[in-house]
């Protein structure tokens, strides 16, 4: 077993898992308990009890986000249940404590029906300033965002989905700035259709992003094909202009920039040389990227990030969810709309002062990205 | 305003609710995040998805609680909702980890409906070592209890029925040892028929009392009746052997033992004095007891107990649900049993070295009460 792993598991073996929850206020004594509990909380009840708003004032709800998976898509590893997906979970919650200053806790579901997922959100939604939806599969994962965004009047994303896309378009955002070169005149080619893959497609598309292409594991999106999810189906009336039909092969021809949220070792370096000169590739496939930083390099890419922290311009989430949420707590949003994570990606990449081709995003342990992001949320 | 309520308040609002959320393991660097995070928590997930029993080893699970509640019966405010609920639940979370080193999680339900309410505590469950139910109307709590104990498979109680029952028991059990009454010889009369009332109802038939007498609202729980609930019907038919009707005046005259789960000032001193000699009141009703301890005593009661903090023989549930819970998270205990809970009121009971009339229950602070109770949950 490769070392990490190994180190991993013994982690989590000797502390049982890593979050604890634990009370800010002192209980060593009756006047605590009188306090802190009854008789005293009596009283915030009944405050709240009479209006119900002020919950954000007395209680963890100003500060909570609820981290919820239904383990159907964990990491690249795929469909493994709820209890597999709680480590990684309980890791997400560790980082927004780490990076936000947020009192996440994950839950993890018994059950990967929509209406079920929804329906439970909706009723835990209570206790949280804010929802965060993560590895739940495409395309299941589309329909139950869009809903829990309709019906609670809490804030509600799917880091997969708006996660991903506002830390692209970031690295985007500094790339395009570093090669000279303007987002209506490149070709981009995203590579994987699962729930990055779409939301980065339309958030590129919502910045101003024309030409596009997207690919699912069937080949090139397009209007003529008749297996489309609705998601796809409509990506497929904004994109693919050329009517391109085909693979990889086939899309990659031409284009400035390539976008993978898919598998291990897809693009090779005859790919990349078939691309515009001095193309941006952003391979993304966790832990083995679309193609390795060095092979894209030598085919000629003139940038090149992974989803890995032992290379150059590492495009990570991380970058993205605690900020995103510092912001919507603070500020007490409902909603966290379009123009907020474009704002969102714009500031951090205005975060780098001086990007280059080997620092196109700030670092993840850079500490004012948090609040750069948070500002975008308002 | 009374003083405990503002400065309750204003510690709520100074704190922004009670409770957070910490990772136990570092996460200060890009080593630190490869074994908390990516990739090294993919492996532990891989273990997870092949064994799901391992995520008692390796996740939050090993230690954590859910405290639920759907706000319909908070404290003896009444149905205040899930907002108003939550400052209650948090406290329960606080004294979970303070008095048992548990890890709880408050889940307040924006539903009260108890399909919904069952179905989103299995929803949730695989987060969870364990299910403490709060705060939840009868007769509603005990439909909902009945069936979560059968389709989790993880240990649920219900504290306001098994945590109150228990701790009643232990007062009951010393308080006799004190007096040198028999349990099979006594009369009790319990006045209320909420979720306390029929639990206490319950497990002291199971401990072995024989002459028990129930009152809702409206007087004596007798077969009589039309207008019971199943669970007071099934108690009317072992209870009452001496076919009594009427309220209060009525079922007190000849009994040993008070215990009020109801309301404030409903016991009068002339009551106590219809009892049999020296007499047994626990007046556990919140803030204001059935009878103060000053009356009851000049009453002529031998021993008086009170949910209250500034009296002798406070009857209070903290005393039972962190060791419960603790015993049944170190011996992953799958289902509470009643054996394991007259064992647990005996231990408590056992854990006063000697007993008397001020004295028939531990400190709330007395630390070893946990062991004692969790070394019967196994």
């Amino acid at each position: 077993m490769e070392k990490v792993y190994e180190d991993s598991l013994e982690l989590h073996r000797r502390h049982g898992g890593k979050l604890e929850v634990k009370s800010k206020v002192p209980l060593k004594n009756r006047a605590d308990l009188s306090l802190a509990y009854t008789p005293g909380v009596a009283e915030v009840s009944r405050v709240i009890g009479a209006d119900k708003k002020l919950a954000y004032d007395y209680t963890l709800k100003k500060n909570s986000v609820a981290v919820i998976s239904d383990g159907s898509a964990i990491l690249g590893l795929g469909n493994l249940g709820a209890e597999a997906a709680l480590p990684v979970m309980e890791g997400k919650c560790a980082l927004f404590k780490e990076f936000g200053g947020i009192d996440a806790f994950p839950l993890c579901l018994a059950t990967q029906e929509p209406e079920e997922i929804i329906a439970t959100v909706k009723a835990v939604a209570p206790v949280f300033g804010g929802i965060n939806l993560e590895d739940i599969s495409a395309p299941r994962c589309f329909g139950i965002l869009a809903r829990l965004r309709e019906e609670l009047d809490i804030p509600v994303i799917h880091d997969d989905q708006q996660g991903t896309a506002v830390v692209v378009l970031a690295a985007l955002i500094n790339s395009l700035r570093v090669l000279g070169r303007e987002k209506e005149k490149v070709k981009v080619v995203i590579n994987g259709a699962g729930a990055a893959g779409i939301a980065i497609g339309r958030m590129l598309l919502a910045y101003g992003f024309m030409d596009l292409i997207l690919l699912d594991s069937k080949g090139v999106i397009g209007a003529r094909r008749g297996d489309l999810s609705k998601e796809k189906f409509e990506l497929a009336a904004r994109t693919n202009l050329a009517g391109i039909s085909g693979g990889l092969s086939e899309a990659i021809r031409g284009a400035d920039i390539f976008i993978g949220v898919s598998k291990p070792g897809v693009l090779s370096g005859e790919m990349v040389r078939s691309m515009n000169q001095r193309p941006i590739v952003l391979a993304m496939a966790n832990p083995v990227p679309e193609i390795m930083p060095g092979e894209a390099l030598l085919a000629g890419a003139a940038i090149v990030g992974t989803g890995r922290s032992d290379f150059p311009n590492q495009v990570n989430n991380v970058l993205v969810f605690p900020g995103i949420f510092r912001g919507a707590l603070d500020n007490r949003v409902k909603k966290i709309t379009d123009a907020m994570l474009l704002a969102a990606a714009e500031n951090i990449a205005r975060s780098v002062e001086t990007p280059d081709a080997e620092k196109i995003l700030p670092d993840v342990f850079d500490k004012k990205v948090v609040a750069a992001v948070a500002a975008a949320i308002k």
